[in-house]
């Protein structure tokens, strides 16, 4: 099955308690086809970078069999830059600057060979790009897309246009409070469902992520970790784990819906083990089933006799 | 099998963005004692009112075959009374004033009656108390203690003597982060189980459990609510159902101890809905196992083929 990934490719510069990162790199588009790629192969990537990317980070893409046909190199321009600090807890994260390069004006176009994609999972970019993307796929079979508080608050007529014609809509917890405008998570969820996606999952960090449909929820918790090093790229590697396995699958029962849950919280626990995707580029699937495993047993107990 | 409760008993003033709630029934004790209850039967109390303790709250746990004779009611004094403001997302809650009264020299004289009782549940009093308490018990076969910020910031020493002499220790998030220094709750549960009991959970709120041992570890999901009244008691109310299904069943391996942390959550979801005991004096065992099957199909999902 084909799967389509439209989104930011970055070079980052992050400062955690344990160390800094300096031109890593990162963007949505990259986190997202870095998992998705350990379910489906190739994975067709849709983004946009200047002619100065360093060419080891376009070599991995190409080793990790992401097909990087739509992947504009704008020359005379630079790549898309963003620095963030997070605090000592991980808890809060500073965005120190952001210089948009070549992305400000991307335009996602997508190639003939890509507009037959089955699943098309659309990283966090402007919402009316969003929108542009799912006009030139021909019928895609299941559509994802994330969001920012930043286009919440700041384009929400736009926002709720695109998320009209997603399948499934993930956003974080403070996105699904800032969006439904309520503090508890469920009232958000069903609040959210009614404004089109009739699959919604909110993401909540080490407590797991909550999938909700009109009539059905799960949730699952995270994988345990003792410790985080980076936590930037979790969502975006969570996108790429649930609509990875759903690709690879082909299966869109709710039972599987929530597998592909608990695959979006086994990758984002490896993404935030390094910085950038260092942790994930060394991943198996035997390694990836394991901690599947580990969060099943974790998370399942018996009824009482 | 014999459940002994110890802990506060207190005309509470509670104020949410609901409503107003004044000198109702609470105290830790109180909420322990009615939810065990619906377990096993009847539960012993041990606490202390004055002699101003309407007569409406003696009946009230009487009628809820809630054994009484270690209640003291001292004369010439008056009952323990608290009173907390809840912000509009009963998120954070501001104490308005506590009057220890007959509370503040309380001294947790067990009857002879109760002196041999199985399971002992240690609701939030100084742990110098608690230590008392279990120094006239005669092998208990599981005894589950609480405890508050206040002793962890202010009694360690005492509140370290005692969690040694537990079987299970019960805390939140927050606590459990002050306690043992550190932002990780999973890192936290380690570091605490080291400090010496075998069994930690640790509550999260409405991000529900974690239950953990030396090698063992387990997260259950907090029953989804819309929309939650008065948070006050939901650890209490915890306690209760946990202890409350391990006496019934009378089974202490770890599957088991999941359940138990599930019957935890189920009786903290009723808990929560109203002011009081209000939700909690009108359950019966269908209501309560049906919030218990509901939570086993929001959090079990199966592998992958």
């Amino acid at each position: 099955m084909s799967l389509l990934v439209v989104g930011s490719i970055a070079l980052d510069t992050v400062e955690t308690p344990y160390g800094k990162g300096q031109e890593i790199l990162g963007g949505s588009a990259t986190y997202i086809a870095s998992c998705a790629r350990y379910f489906v192969e190739p994975v067709r990537l849709v983004g946009i970078v200047g002619n100065d990317f360093p060419d080891k980070y376009l070599e991995f893409l190409k080793e990790s069999n992401i097909d990087t046909t739509g992947l504009q190199i704008r020359e005379g321009e630079k790549t898309f830059r963003w620095g963030g600090k997070y605090d000592e807890h991980l808890a809060g994260r500073e965005t120190t600057f952001t210089e948009l390069n070549a992305f400000e004006t991307f335009d996602p176009i997508i190639p003939d060979a890509y507009k037959q994609s089955d699943y098309v999972c659309l990283g966090n970019i402007l919402p009316s790009l969003q929108l542009r993307v799912l006009d030139q796929i021909r019928d895609p079979r299941m559509v994802l897309g994330d969001t920012m508080n930043f286009w919440i608050e700041g384009m929400k007529d736009d926002l709720l246009k695109t998320i009209k014609r997603l399948d499934v809509f993930v956003l974080s917890d403070s996105e699904a409070q800032m969006l439904a405008e309520t503090k508890n998570l469920v009232k958000a969820g069903s609040k959210i469902i009614d404004m089109g996606p009739p699959v919604v999952i909110i993401k909540k960090g080490a407590h797991g992520a909550l999938l909700m449909t009109k009539d059905d929820m799960f949730t699952a918790p995270a994988f345990p970790m003792k410790s985080v090093y980076d936590p930037t790229g979790a969502g975006d590697a969570f996108a790429g784990g649930f609509l990875g396995w759903i690709a690879k699958s082909r299966d869109h029962s709710f039972e599987n819906l929530k597998r592909a849950v608990v695959y979006g919280n086994v990758m984002a626990s490896f993404c935030i083990e390094k910085f950038s995707v260092d942790a994930i580029k060394t991943l198996n699937s035997n390694v990836i089933d394991d901690r599947f495993k580990t969060i099943h047993e974790l998370s399942q107990f018996s009824l009482p006799d």
